[in-house]
């Protein structure tokens, strides 16, 4: 399951829908790969997210990423697994092309968050390509820049993922807020925030991050669903929640059973499932009117 | 409520007793002066927090806290409020003479979550005092580093407090864990994990960070208090969780109905409380056998 950021409705999608949908397909495409041949779920949520991260177009993650209000780029992500809760995340990434892969490399290692040009570098020592800056700034970003006082979607992808082992997967990345002050983090790489993953669910969000963070709401789902409450009510209290402390946003999560979730409060959450045996599935808007158990 | 780290009953404190629990009465006295004028739980528990980052000789905060293993200091701190939920938090601060400061700065700010050398400029701007690096790192330090091969306590400080008009807040400080990599960040500005506060609980840890962002502790305190769960039991419960992530530590709670915690799976962990018409109660280890209801 993967989302493209909750957000308005904005030009950078109206019109450009079929754009959007293509992009989801070949995303999920990236972690059907994965698991077809019988792959992990954390290998198949981090591909996803990092063709995501490679497109520039349309993502605000990597390539393509929000710039801070000094016109820099600073990305962060964050990956986790379930059944050993084993996660990793990283913030301030300014050079390393896939910010997910330095993630894993965290997640790898004993740390569980490294910040900065550190981070860089331990990406580069797993051996995560590195860019100059100017790879990461498109003209788009620079755009929505000049924009800023307009309140714009913010973009971020993410993925989670069950696989045949019964394991469960989260993955997030994010460039953060147009015009955000350098140094400032979301919620993406703070784990149990941004992303989650236990034996229960796994979830990754998008929004405003502090109020995500405030809300503890990747955790908060898992741990409802942990208690016995059902995946989508879970899902549905945590977006409550975030709009306590008046924040609004979206998540998807897949639960232990294989229910999945993807609720948002803003008018549209590009997102997509895809599921053995049937055709990928995208969406965009609320007015899509999708369930899961509705093939588009 | 205050706690000093959770670690072992090292050659740092074994002897010096008498020391560190002065150190801890002053480190409550400074809260307790706030709470007598009708301040607030959150100045009360930064005012606590100051105090022992300004400590060197003990407490791994501020000046005096743990070293990098290239020998520069990083520094971590996080403050949040229940009532309403507002939270602050930094990261990789080197120059801030009160990193708990700087959070705050960040709490009365939009963002959440500040890191590296934009905190520190916050933190200038906001008129908390810049030092040198040689301020922070003490010989103490360094000799720790050099023996960093042997398992050395966190000396992570914390302050929980329940105020007069019934808000709950937390905060948090620490240099992290000696001769951990540069860019490496743990569980304390980790809103959830290591500092977390609601209308439920306000939750402090300390211990193998890495284990308490894997388990999302301070949220999950105060979401099985908020469920009905008593607070001993659910912070025993979130215990059991980092253990199960191979983690050692501990963790002060206080409830809204002013019951407290403080469980710790270490030999040690120094700590103290005041409450209205009391003096202050500290300890140190388990064997002082200490009921938060029986007075020392």
């Amino acid at each position: 399951v993967i989302h493209a950021g909750a957000g308005e409705y904005s030009a950078r999608i109206r019109g450009r829908e079929t754009d959007w949908c293509d992009a989801l397909r070949r995303a999920l495409a990236r972690a059907q790969a994965v698991l077809e041949r019988g792959g992990e779920a954390l290998d198949a949520a981090q591909a996803a997210v990092a063709f995501m991260e490679d497109e520039a177009d349309m993502f605000n993650a990597g390539r393509g990423s929000a710039l801070c209000s000094d016109g820099s780029v600073e990305m962060s992500a964050a990956l986790m697994r379930g059944s050993d809760r084993a996660a990793g995340a990283v913030a301030g990434i300014r050079h390393s092309r896939h910010p997910c892969a330095v993630a894993r490399a965290v997640l790898e290692s004993e740390q569980v968050l490294l910040i900065g040009a550190r981070a860089d570098e331990a990406g580069a020592l797993a051996g995560v390509e590195q860019c100059e800056s100017s790879y990461f700034v498109t003209d788009d970003a620079l755009e929505r820049l000049g924009e800023r006082e307009q309140a714009l979607g913010h973009a971020t992808v993410g993925a989670v993922c069950l696989d045949a082992h019964g394991v469960l997967a989260a993955a997030t990345s994010t460039g953060g807020i147009s015009g955000q002050p350098p140094g400032r983090v979301g919620d993406t790489p703070i784990i149990g925030a941004g992303t989650w993953a236990d034996r229960a669910a796994a979830v990754s969000c998008t929004g405003k991050g502090e109020a995500f963070v405030r809300s503890g709401a990747g955790r908060q789902v898992a741990a409802l669903v942990g208690t016995g409450v059902e995946l989508e009510r879970a899902a549905e209290q945590a977006l409550a929640d975030v709009a306590a402390v008046k924040g609004d946003g979206g998540l998807i999560a897949v639960d232990i059973s294989g229910k999945i979730t993807m609720p948002f409060s803003t008018e549209v959450m590009p997102r997509g499932i895809w599921r053995p045996g049937r055709d990928p599935e995208v969406a965009i808007g609320a007015r899509d009117a999708w369930s899961p158990d509705v093939p588009l």
